[in-house]
């Protein structure tokens, strides 16, 4: 890989060069290198053997120095949720796929104006959808891929009748320059631990074997069938008509994914490292982390089991969190923090968190070895430049 | 007031003058301009009604464009919470209460390091606390006001026991250039509706009459007794120690403030504008604001009244999210939503919105008006240039 960076740390303006974890400011996320390339090599691997192509989902690390790692390993290109995400992505990746309904006049112009070495390819489930691309595609006079969205028991977005499906394919097929390019589905229902997942995914692989069927025998023969999640990953192969998965939080990892077996506990490449701020009130410890650096997701629905674990103290969770403060639950450990220690949590969802931060610290052991702009979040809208006041 | 502001608009480059809100992408946060006026002159009238000190806390808008409406509205002076928050009210304040405790060296460094020309409080509730800022403050050269924090209810930070509160502020005032300059406290349990407060507001009147007491007996006037948020911010007159107040929400409001009877929901002056973007699955719309756009918060505590109520249809609540999706629930509704239509989300939470939002909005009906940074925005952290490759 290229050269390390040199990092030049904290502060509006650089404060001095930070090369230890211990004297960052927190909250912050920082990510351990060596398990970041792990991960990436892993899941590069299983979809070569597995004969699958690689779109990893940006959204969760939405970082260019990440997209370009994964570009380097065999991706054949990016998802991208969001028309800024896209615009970003443009700067490393020349094949994107828009996994989101180009629905109103603003998304859909932003997304026809991306640079045209990008072929551009748009998930969508509805008529009102492909009527808008086509028409703008036509003005923009650009080639762009469509993907019909089958419903396969996420029950979100995508069509759950194959009968739509078709027809709306076919839509797609009469108006270029849209192209029909494929089927895509999400199986997000999936949240099960990977080996309890098996009914499901039969079910699953059974509708898509249908599905596909149906298109071929509609002269819409799909020429790719993408889906993925990061819970399915390993188990992809097993949806026999699958040619593309998109997953995202492989990356870094999170608590849920760990819980689930979809990944072990050392895979979790993310932490939020944060310092005990206060042990004034007994029975609990509160962090500087809370729900402006965590997130305040829950496990699988589970509203009671917290909102991130500790690394360091497997028997600690976030119990509640106010905007800046966590709260420790030290009621089943016989650990005894003190003010200004410091400790990494491993947050539930990973792709809040990266949301919700501007830069990410990696590191190796103690040593921080880089970091880089979460360059792709917010929605890249911008202000008016705003001296004067607002109100009149 | 000054002048109005020109939006010109979206994109990573100016795409268009957006005047008119239906030229929105979405989801985007747009305030009402005229109720934020209106919640923003309510409050200032009556802390000089009552003679009390408004210390807005900036944590809600982090904008320095509503900071200095709060100050040109009598406010004297701002409440932040992190580092990066003080750093960037700085540009328009000239004196700041960090209402947070100072953990950390990275975290105090910065915080002394902020501009001469700021009259720096701090709150705090730990012996640890005040050696590393007397320290610090020696090394700078600077005096450093402090409030002693009691804990009056809430269980989060703050001394529950007033003899250590005593004993904590004796040893501020035995280490210039520290200077005791208060209490602070946070009735942030108190979350009931507002006419259901009165048990609670009437004892945590009484716990502070005696803690004013005591530390008058023990030679250690409060010069300031600092304390109130959103929901009990109309009633802070009843705490007879109360000198000061510091509340954030007021000037957006949000789902939860209204439900408890703290504003009228004519007063929830920030929406999520966001559009429908699929209707394929029967019995529910999907809007393209998520967990992304409207943050993940409960209302009070209950998880199941959903994150966030339509301005338009109040018989329709956001009831589950992705990333991206937001499911609304059309169970109680006549309302038959069109993919493409536009709705507002009164968010449950709003200071979570902002945090995850780098520009607002300011409309008035449906006329785009100004624009403006959310300039406290994250941390503030700076990444090394990162060109290269992270991975080895």
């Amino acid at each position: 890989m290229d050269g390390l960076l040199k990092p030049w740390a904290l502060g509006p303006k650089p404060w001095f060069p930070v090369t230890n974890i211990h004297d960052l400011e927190t909250p912050v996320p920082i990510v351990d290198l060596d398990r970041m390339a792990l991960n990436l090599d892993r899941v590069a691997s299983y979809a070569k053997e597995r004969g699958l192509a690689l779109r990893p989902h940006i959204k969760t690390h939405k970082s260019l120095t990440v997209a370009a790692e994964q570009l380097k390993r065999g991706a054949v290109g990016l998802t991208c949720a969001t028309p800024f995400e896209a615009e970003t992505m443009s700067d490393v990746a020349d094949d994107i796929l828009v996994a989101y309904p180009p629905i109103g006049d603003a998304r859909v112009n932003r997304l026809l104006a991306l640079p045209e070495h990008v072929r551009l390819t748009i998930a969508l489930d509805s008529v009102d959808a492909v009527r808008a691309l086509a028409s703008a595609a036509r003005s923009a006079n650009r080639t762009v891929g469509v993907y019909v969205e089958l419903d396969v028991g996420m029950h979100r977005v995508g069509l759950p009748s194959v009968d739509d499906a078709i027809a709306l394919a076919r839509l797609v097929r009469d108006n270029p320059p849209l192209e029909f390019s494929g089927i895509a589905f999400y199986p997000g229902h999936v949240r099960d631990a990977v080996d309890e997942q098996d009914a499901k995914l039969n079910e699953m692989d059974a509708a898509l074997r249908r599905a596909v069927e149906r298109f071929v025998d509609a002269g819409l023969t799909p020429r790719v069938v993408s889906g993925g999640s990061t819970p399915t990953l390993y188990r992809t192969h097993e949806l026999e008509s699958v040619t593309e998965l998109r997953p995202g939080t492989y990356v870094f990892n999170d608590r849920t994914t760990a819980a689930i077996g979809a990944c072990d506990w050392e895979d979790c490449a993310l932490t939020v490292l944060s310092t005990v701020v206060s042990t004034a009130v007994p029975g609990q410890a509160v962090i500087d982390a809370g729900a402006k650096a965590l997130g305040r997701e829950p496990m699988r629905g589970q509203p009671d089991e917290g909102f991130g674990v500790l690394l360091e103290h497997s028997d600690v969770v976030v119990k509640s969190m106010s905007e800046e403060h966590g709260i420790l639950d030290l009621s089943r450990t016989s650990w005894k923090p003190r003010v200004g220690e410091r400790v990494r949590v491993i947050p539930n969802h990973v792709c809040i968190v990266v949301h919700l931060n501007d830069v990410l610290f990696g590191v190796r052991g103690n040593e921080v070895e880089s970091s880089w702009p979460v360059a792709a979040r917010g929605r890249g809208y911008e202000p008016a430049t705003a001296a004067a006041g607002v109100l009149r």
